[in-house]
């Protein structure tokens, strides 16, 4: 049984279009994973009119809303106001919650008086309870929904604050609540499957068939960090022999995590081998993408961001004469670099890359978006040369995602090095 | 007359929460910078029903529906077929756009035979016009929807490709076409404050009246880039009246661009300063923010990441004794990090970070979310200790950008240097 659920996020600067609204694929995945069948996403402004109006649409379709936003101080907060509206009861203070908030806040600004607006934070709707926030003031809450025109169904309407680790940390609780709330609840078997080295229409070609869209289900996502991504969900066994059946299709091109750069560092540090990077255009991003992962200390001890070009010959040893004959974007500087950074930090790896991200400095010969990569180790190198259409911000991130891509290929012997 | 909108984005990945839905925001900023109300933005799967009820019901109270997401060349690409339904005609081919897609994949795959399934690209509801896509291969369509019940209204309805820097592209063309479409459309004007150094609430507190729902409209947003954005909407002369009484509430506070990070790049390179990092528990993430803005070429010359003790001894001077005894995620250790990286690259600035971004590593003296930042020029140095709640991304973000306020803080006199 999969029940329905209908996923709401509240703000004006939502519908403003001047932030991005996380929460709600957050609570799509939740809901997906737990079992549920996600009809539709929503963002919708702070009035009161207009949270009540679509949460009493979402009932009509949805066994289960999930809310996030307008949970704040403000008198712009309009959340728990259109909730006692849709549910027709009044707003009452919750005397615990005003209690857990008054703890709070002698906890972390002892001296500092509560604004009398956050008193509004503890009021309830009648019937309604409270999910407890161990992160922040306001609490969140769930109430049952009984909408019109359909009198012999019910709505669970969970409300969580805006806050995008407020809400995560309370809508994870919640969802532990659910299989009691849904009984007979099916959590669906899900398996990824994830690689990189080819495109997305490339993937699609050689795997054919084994995309499907039921029995099991099969989908292919495309990550910006630079892996794509297998979701398998149906039954245990047709997703068993499904997974295996893909890995077996894309063999040699299977990571063994969720990504180039946690995948790089599981192998390295398996290998009791290190990485360095010297990066000109990509700037830090390569260092970033490797530090995100927990534990990239063991496998990353330095990494260098040359931009300038003394900084290339001082650091790195790029010759001045690579630099003024090939130029600073180049096969003969990208390898200069990475060799430099190998001999200089003493890593198994050191990758580095240069190019114009834009969106100034192009050339005929060395247009917005060239970037040239290299890796070596003790033993040799190699490098390659990849062309990234869009803005600068795209053209860092692909560019270092790219350098990643060379550097698992250097690790797995799929290039030559020399 | 500002006429309404709804956006809507098509895609399992986005209902199924593997994506995060950037479109939508991209295109409600867009329609508010044009002078629409935007009534919400909605997440649907690729169901061509599930779209065709979408588009329908948005046609129902809005003058206009912007579409992004479901023209791929697969059988699961369903938005051209979803509005054929919804305008109830039939689909053809438009030879133009055939030929258009025929000749990119003459230019960019010569050697390779158009897969038989991207004819479907080029189909049209009768009655729809292209828009044309210079970055990809499907075309977008515009078409005018006379939605059930409103005889006597119009709904325009406009569908972009779902990859994000085409339709962006797109999109912006044919938001040059909406003043034609629209007679009478009213373009707002529209002011931006930037500010940091103080958080939401106390800036609130600050701005009091200043902060209203209209005459002018001025909003608040927090951005996940370290600063704070007044947004203030209205008559040219109340926008330009209340920015200047804004500007004056937060003297000392303001920053000249839309962040930190081009903040102090502009700041710097107007004095021809320098500067450059060296990171530990950052990893990157300090370079990678300033090298994001075009032109950092001139003001960062390198950075380092500088993750293990050996070295931030070996590269940045650290005593071995000021790690040993104060630990690495120490004041002492982040002075002489800021010290030594100032040094060694003779930049006017250097910042540096050390602190536990989690998941593990943390103590009681210094739990997860702990972080020391230096600043240092030759003329002196001085540190600040933070803690950021939340998971390891969250903490390196912010802990990044509270190291570019600490340097923007020394280039304003707002720390003592000693």
């Amino acid at each position: 049984m999969h029940p329905t659920v209908r996923i709401l996020s509240i703000g004006d600067e939502l519908v403003l279009g001047r932030v991005t609204d996380t929460n709600a694929s957050f609570l799509c995945r939740l809901a997906t994973d737990h079992g549920f069948r996600v009809l539709g996403a929503q963002q919708v402004g702070d009035g009161e009119a207009g949270i009540t109006a679509a949460l009493l649409a979402a009932a009509q379709d949805a066994e289960l809303v999930l809310i996030s936003g307008g949970l704040g101080p403000t008198d712009d907060d309009r959340t728990r106001h259109a909730l006692a509206a849709a549910l027709g009861v009044p707003l009452a203070e919750h005397a615990p919650s005003w209690t857990a908030i008054e703890a709070r806040y002698r906890r972390l600004a002892p001296t500092r008086v509560i604004p009398p607006n956050n008193r509004r934070q503890a009021l309830l709707p009648r019937g309604a309870r409270p999910l407890a926030n161990d992160r922040g003031t306001a609490p969140g809450m769930v109430a049952t929904l009984r909408p019109q025109n359909t009198p012999r169904k019910r709505t669970l309407v969970a409300v969580f604050p805006g806050v995008p680790h407020e809400m995560k940390a309370m809508a994870e609780r919640f969802s532990a609540t659910l299989p009691r709330r849904f009984p007979g609840l099916t959590v669906p078997h899900i398996s990824e499957v994830w690689f990189a080295g080819i495109g997305e229409s490339a993937a699609q070609e050689r795997l054919g068939d084994l995309l499907s869209e039921s029995a099991p289900q099969v989908g292919i996502t495309v990550s910006e960090l630079g892996h794509l991504t297998l979701r398998v969900v149906g039954e245990p066994r047709e997703v068993a022999a499904r997974t295996r059946a893909l890995r077996a299709c894309l063999k040699g091109l299977l990571l063994p995590a969720a990504g180039l750069a946690p995948s790089l560092v599981a192998a390295l540090s398996k290998r009791r081998a290190t990485i360095t990077a010297a990066e000109s255009c990509t700037g830090g991003h390569v260092a970033a993408l490797l530090t995100a992962v927990p534990g990239a200390s063991t496998v990353l001890r330095e990494s260098l961001v040359a931009y300038h070009p003394s900084v290339k010959h001082a650091r790195l040893d790029v010759p001045l004469r690579v630099m003024s004959k090939d130029g600073i974007v180049s096969e003969a500087c990208a390898r200069a670099m990475a060799v430099g950074a190998q001999a200089r930090s003493g890593a198994t790896f050191a990758i580095a890359t240069t190019g114009v991200a834009g969106p100034t400095g192009g050339s005929v010969e060395n247009p917005v978006g060239t970037v040239w990569l290299a890796v070596a180790t003790a033993a040799g190198s190699a490098t390659r040369k990849v062309f990234i259409q869009g803005i600068r911000e795209r053209i860092q991130a692909r560019a270092a995602t790219s350098a990643l891509q060379l550097a698992w290929d250097a690790l797995h012997g799929l290039v030559t090095l020399d």
